[in-house]
């Protein structure tokens, strides 16, 4: 954690987001990167999820189970959603939400709003209603070798 | 909508997870995307995080005001994140998550396990204590042009 914590400040001084993160196993550290939101002009562009992305092309897989994640911060939603679709097997972090929100990172509102209905949010979410809406659905049910996610 | 479930669709039949998403601004289509997760090797790859990535490129900012999105499917809670760091207007989406978890995405299940608490989760959260956690957020403090998020 303390390398994870050490390159999160070295990325606050130069152009990045003071968040970093490690994909690690055992004491092998797989992939370590910093949010580049700015440098990369990509607002996913998280410490969490960029570290994913490193990780799977390293290990040339999207399922990441047995590996674990370190991060300076508690994951926002975004990489929270993240670390479930890669399957990570425990997540370890030393700032929260809260603390990333005094700091002006809105982490926890969004933690907020993702329990409203779609209504009551502040960016609107509205269901359009469409005969073929199930289309991609039916079409990926008829397939004989699925990918698993 | 049409346009971006056709584009799911054929996503599903080439290799795509059956997904995809369309960014507009008035009757304009500034980008459309399908879930590329398995043609990538990236968890993080779905629909609307793709189609974010690609307009913030197109248009040069991570501010995506103004500007909406179209999703074939209610997005999951990596996309929603997604959706609040762009900034992003409005959001319409045609299948819900229910019907996304009927398929096998497992949208609900992260819907559900992002309100426990941390040792609750099916994959465990743990804070670690350092006394170096805020190291990043002072450094990030101290710059006197910080760049928005």
């Amino acid at each position: 954690m303390s390398q994870v914590l050490e390159l999160a400040a070295l990325s606050a001084r130069s152009g990045g987001g003071p968040f970093a993160a490690a994909i690690v196993k055992g004491d092998e550290i797989i992939a370590l990167e910093h949010n580049s939101v700015h440098i990369d002009t990509d607002p996913s562009a998280h410490a969490e999820v960029n570290v994913i992305r490193k990780a799977c092309q390293i290990l040339n897989t999207i399922d990441l189970s047995g590996y674990e994640i370190y991060s300076s911060c508690e994951p926002c939603p975004m990489c929270f959603g993240a670390v479930y679709w890669a399957h990570l097997s425990r997540v370890y972090y030393a700032a929260n939400r809260q603390e990333a929100a005094a700091c002006g990172f809105d982490d926890e509102q969004i933690y907020h709003e993702i329990n409203l209905p779609d209504n009551q949010r502040s960016i609107l979410f509205q269901r359009v209603d469409s005969d073929e809406k199930l289309i991609p659905f039916k079409t990926w049910d008829m397939l004989e070798n699925k990918n698993q996610y």
